[in-house]
């Protein structure tokens, strides 16, 4: 057997004959010429079988092959700019490994709950494969910005002994008797960790047991949150620019290939670059209002609003200084305004919504027991979060970015339910 | 206020006047002259405040600050062999941001309940900083290493709708009406993953209700899982042994002061490095036999013998093909011999144990249907699973390495629970 090439080196070893080992991934029958498109996780090639270059046994083989049956096939590499890549592979062998019956994704159209059912085999699909890559590189792309410019990765848990923000969409579990509930942020620890480390961040999956059956909902996803020592809204707003604009930069620039499996138009991606623009809350509510959405003082944004605030804009758009009845009960107080929090989210052009939630916490002890009573919070379980306040508080800042919600706007996806390997939603578990 | 620097970056500013922002670590009052331990996240640097050079109010704050009470201090940077870091602050300016009243740990020994009762403060001291920051440097390695050698990141789900290795070790929970189990292993969804990406990893925290209390147990911990199509046993260890030896060699190379910090000789990491030796299992049990902790043939094997076969070899050593008997029900079987199983554990040397299990995974349907029966496995939950053999089933193997084993061996700690920010176990789920 020739060495093993993987189809993202062709090119590498063109003139030679190589060893793909991979799957089936469609065929065209043409007599004695058989074309088979052929995979293996790395990139499509068109193998070509010509009857008088095969064995009886490896042609007989190449025209019995089945979609999605595994295989190993030895061809020589040929540039060809017809060729799906670039490249095909003019084959001399090939070995069926194991002969797949009735694959049952075909390449017509199925429905979405038809292709949730079997996503342990729809992941091999083009675009869910060109999907998921691009959610890799956006997550290398987050790790890397952090751990460049001075971001501890300090774990928070998942399993937590109170709620972050409200009790009301927990998972809960039993602990040993105790009862537990499955992180919907690390931020509270993030709080912790930074008077260890000054600028940390947690990555891991969180979640919340919400009724919400949209397109932006999953029970399950994954947030980056980064938090800093002695930061206040304004440096948080610069954070996220130049975080972001990293993040769609190296996607591009990595992934541009799958990209264009899925057929995005990148042009309004190009131009992401800080500034980002900022507008306040009281801002937002007049261009809802000049749009026909408008809303009354004090309520949070849905989804409609968040489309047409952006709308305005070609950037991600922050909207700061929401009401403090909005938001959680740790956000800082904005000093010239007390019913207003030095919030921000940001809002992904196109239509994609809120991608940051985040914003100054509050450094005061006072404020913060205040708040608890307020929220109806359980005092015991947040003690030690006092504690933060007790022994040398900073001002401090940081926010979360939902993986989900960003990949689905780079790859521009209509729903998220694709842009993670096994989505959890209010209807699905399984696989 | 002149410019802010961080503290590891002073080298750069010799002589120039600067703005520190952090927290006192210690204190030492010698009069007109206060000698205050600085530390900001990124390290530790003395500030000497010299009555004469500081206004009146700045110095009152130098010799009453308390200890975590925060701080923004201006000084000028002078190189000096004899302090800690190689450089001190001259200071002309200190103001407290927030007097800490009492802080609860002092420099003196605590117990460990003590200690973790505050394990968010606790983060602060040097030793617990030292080791999150190898933490986070070997899951830099870990990420860069598969990033780097065509694995994609296929992040496995954490809620799952049944178990893979039994259910008697399951945190459980209500999702909407069904039942739902914390993942222990992505390995069966990373095993669909590679029939679409080739090479694939999962990295996430997974999860086991174990009521056992050792050093080398929690209930959440993290675990890397790659997993590999068309590879066998053999390239499962090769995979292994180049992986282990960068995340070793990296953290030695950027995390050398904080090994220093933890007193940890470097001397044996520093020789690790492929190729590891490989024994059998039926080769460990006489080894275990000399060391006077036989077994009988068929068990597996305990703390103990782990540390007694690993001490034969200064490399981490693999112990492969396992009785069928001992391990998870997907492993392949020995052609040569149907008794044992395709299996390999990876143990640290210097008595850290198991570090990695992995091995080769059957390929073959109808052996995995008989598994499943005799596992007592719901067959319904694993229908998709079986899937993978039905369509495009190849040779394929993977492993397991656990993030806080591996930071124990390398940071030598004799206990787990310091290498994870905040740690599960038995008896604890607070802070």
């Amino acid at each position: 057997m020739s060495e093993h090439v993987t189809i993202d080196k062709l090119a590498e070893h063109v003139g030679q004959e190589v060893t793909v080992k991979g799957w089936l991934y469609n065929r065209t029958d043409k007599g004695r010429l058989q074309f088979l498109l052929l995979r293996d996780g790395t990139g499509l090639v068109q193998g070509v079988a010509f009857k008088k270059e095969l064995s009886p046994e490896a042609f007989e083989a190449a025209r019995s092959i089945t979609q999605e049956s595994s295989l190993i096939a030895t061809g020589t590499v040929r540039a060809d700019e017809r060729a799906p890549g670039g490249y095909e592979l003019s084959l001399s062998d090939l070995q069926i490994v194991q002969l797949a019956q009735d694959y049952p994704i075909a390449p017509k159209e199925h429905g979405i709950d038809f292709l949730m059912e079997r996503r342990h085999l729809w992941l091999r699909s083009t675009q869910q494969w060109a999907t998921l890559r691009v959610r890799a590189t956006v997550i290398r792309a987050i790790r890397d910005w952090l751990d460049d410019h001075g971001f501890v990765l300090v774990d928070a848990p998942i399993l937590t002994p109170a709620a972050c923000e409200g009790t009301t969409t927990l998972f809960e579990t039993d602990y040993f008797g105790d009862k537990a509930y499955l992180t919907q942020s690390g931020q509270l620890y993030n709080e912790a960790a930074i008077a260890a480390f000054g600028r940390t961040y947690c990555f891991g999956p969180t979640f919340r047991a919400e009724k919400s059956k949209t397109r932006r909902h999953l029970t399950e996803f994954w947030m980056v949150e980064p938090e800093m020592a002695y930061a206040d809204l304004d440096e948080c707003m610069r954070v996220e620019e130049a975080f972001v604009s990293y993040i769609v930069g190296r996607t591009l620039e990595e992934r541009a290939e799958e990209l264009a499996i899925l057929e995005r138009d990148t042009t309004p991606l190009e131009g992401i670059a800080p500034p980002f623009p900022r507008i306040s809350y009281d801002e937002a509510l007049m261009i809802l209002e000049e749009a026909g959405e408008s809303l009354p003082w004090g309520e949070d944004f849905g989804a409609p609003h968040e489309t047409a605030i952006a709308a305005r804009f070609d950037q991600p758009v922050f909207v700061h200084r929401y009401p403090t009845r909005c938001k959680a009960f740790y956000m800082e107080v904005d000093p010239q305004n007390p019913e207003l929090s030095l919030s921000v989210d940001l809002l992904a052009p196109e239509g994609y919504g809120e991608i940051i939630g985040g914003g100054q916490r509050t450094a005061d002890l006072e404020l913060l027991e205040r708040r608890i009573v307020e929220h109806n919070l359980p005092r015991e379980a947040f003690e030690w979060y006092l504690d933060l306040r007790r022994y040398g508080a900073v001002p401090h800042a940081g926010f979360g970015l939902g993986v989900e919600r960003t990949v689905a706007w780079i790859c521009g996806l209509h729903h998220i339910r694709q842009t993670i390997p096994f989505p959890r939603t209010l209807g699905r578990i399984y696989p």
